[in-house]
């Protein structure tokens, strides 16, 4: 999937020399992150953004890019791309740092009060404050479960596709019953620029959850002889020289049959962990992280959730409740940040303060 | 100022035979009691509302109509009149009946539990449940307050141009030093279809709150003899045969002269009243209703207040912080509406059930 363009991103990808000093990290890049950012920056503290994806939109943009949402308070419907785009322009002004394709594997407090947060590709902050918007927490692929496979992962084992190039001319074994499954098989299949020597299609039922169009593709390749498909689960494989060369097939006769391939694409879905964060030492309820209402601050000053990761009573896991509780973190963070100075709201419509944190021009009249 | 368009505002003006029987009614058009509408409607919960202006979009399209807002998320930048624009096309699909240009004058619960609402032009309800979505209360005209004066309102004293040309040809004074003041003035003083015999601004002091650029083109048609401006106060007025024949205006040197005139226009804004909400029973807090943050009822079960009107700890007056509210208060609401059903969270994106009741089709995957 391609990331939405926007100059409100900055990527950083490598880690720095020493660590990032700042006002406010925040953990997730999905609606409730982005907003966030936004929320932060009319209050004049600058963020930095971490996302396990190596894109903004989280959630939404992840799971249905393209799929109506209709709830979204004035925009009677959007996709979860176009939200994305929307937020990502909105939130242009206040110049984010984004640190995408990394996950926080571990945050502590320093002796000066400030938060050491640092992530799985080495990437370091010092931050006075911190707002996990983690969603259903990072989403990593669900993996095929067969002892001694994960070996091969990244080099004969992908859960994604990277680049469709190196796939071409190969054999290979797509496993999944869902759309990137299909979608991909189709691609491998059909005549293109990356067509596969063969494909084999493994799915546990003869019955799919992709789109039916695809579904009716797929049959009609197999008729061609143009692709295989075999119902069935991956039950183990075989090596030669450290290298893979097949996967047992089990199907539903408890036959098990070995399916040569060069290369196994599995696509079971993605799955969400909450994942370190459940070690912070924050107060969880049922894996949602306890908060007030009045700041959205978890059990630790300083350190906010908001969105689908947080609890409190009557909470409900919607975008726009996220896009409140961002608002009120916002204010709960500033002492943090501004211990000395008394933050008042002001209204983005009159205040000529905030017309120039957003760049805008201000109104002749007063 | 005209109502904005949609076939969402379905009004009625008079009153009805016997009491509608509804499960909620809303007090108040502005963003949020538009978006409770949504909220209920989710919840297959149909709504009445109720405003005391004569068209939806309270307060943003009231005061500053084309003002540019940017804190609506996923909206870089809406006017007040574009908000309420896409909110009520949002709400079409729910059939919310309005009843505007009229204020809740009483609210009592009936012996089944019930809500009995009477508005000021005998509009009466029966509803399970009452929203409150006031804002800083019903807006009405800042008067002049000159003892025996408003015996002269609506007919020679006028605190809104309804119909402009009811005052072409006339003697006018309009009283201000506002926006409103000076357009009216520049348009009843300059060439045009309802150009007045004579006008004569009258405004405290030499200085004003109106865009610069009406104040010099106010000065320029004063030096053209096309109009005259007065600084002072009205302090008194003359009247022959039951007719207003002049007003007293006294001038900051103390001398108090009459200024002859057929009609009085006084733009001194709007003032919010929290009105009869006031004597409701209901908790109040520095003139807002108390609410708790899991449901936004007030201390009246069945009764919720959403939005600028309600209290909690961290509130903040934010359009977002009340689309928020919304939601959470339509599912405190479900019980009194539905008490044999366990109401469910569903997602706009995914739920067939939601598609129906918000007449769009479900995608064909599942």
């Amino acid at each position: 999937m391609d990331a939405p363009a926007s100059d409100a991103v900055r990527s950083t990808a490598a880690a720095h020399d020493g660590p990032i000093e700042t006002d406010a990290v925040i953990i997730g890049a999905g609606p409730v992150g982005l907003f966030q950012v936004f929320e932060l920056g009319l209050l004049e503290i600058k963020a930095h953004v971490i996302d396990s994806l190596g894109y903004p939109g989280g959630q939404p943009v992840e799971l249905y890019p393209d799929k109506p949402i209709y709830d979204i308070p004035a925009i009677p419907v959007c996709t979860g791309k176009e939200l994305t785009e929307a937020l990502l322009k909105q939130i242009e002004p206040f110049g984010a740092t984004f640190h995408l394709g990394q996950t926080v594997t571990g945050v502590r407090r320093e002796d000066d009060g400030r938060f050491f947060i640092e992530t799985s590709r080495g990437t370091r902050f010092l931050s006075k404050t911190v707002f996990i918007a983690g969603g259903v927490g990072a989403f990593e692929p669900r993996t095929l479960k067969v002892d001694g496979l994960e070996q091969f992962a990244g080099t004969q084992l992908h859960y994604r596709v990277r680049n469709p190039a190196d796939f071409k001319g190969r054999n290979l074994v797509i496993v999944g019953g869902g759309d990137s499954a299909l979608d991909w098989a189709l691609h491998f299949a059909q005549e293109g620029p990356d067509k596969a020597e063969s494909v084999i299609l493994v799915h546990r039922r003869d019955g799919f959850q992709a789109a039916p169009a695809s579904v009716a593709r797929m049959r009609a390749l197999c008729d061609q002889y143009e692709m295989q498909f075999i119902v069935g689960q991956v039950t183990g494989y075989e090596e030669r020289a450290g290298r893979l060369t097949g996967v047992k097939v089990t199907g539903s006769d408890a036959v098990t049959r070995v399916v040569p391939l060069d290369m196994l694409l599995v696509f079971f879905g993605l799955s969400p962990k909450l994942g370190p964060i459940a070690e912070w030492g924050l107060a969880i309820e049922r894996k949602q992280l306890v908060v007030d209402t009045e700041k959205f601050s978890t059990s630790v000053p300083g350190i906010f959730a908001v969105g689908d990761i947080n609890t409190y009573p009557g909470k409900k896991k919607l975008i726009l409740s996220g896009f409140h509780e961002c608002a009120l973190a916002a204010f709960g963070a500033a002492p943090f940040v501004f211990p000395d100075k008394k933050v008042m709201l002001q209204y983005t419509t009159t205040s000529p303060k905030l017309h120039k944190v957003l760049g805008v021009e201000s109104p002749v009249f007063d």
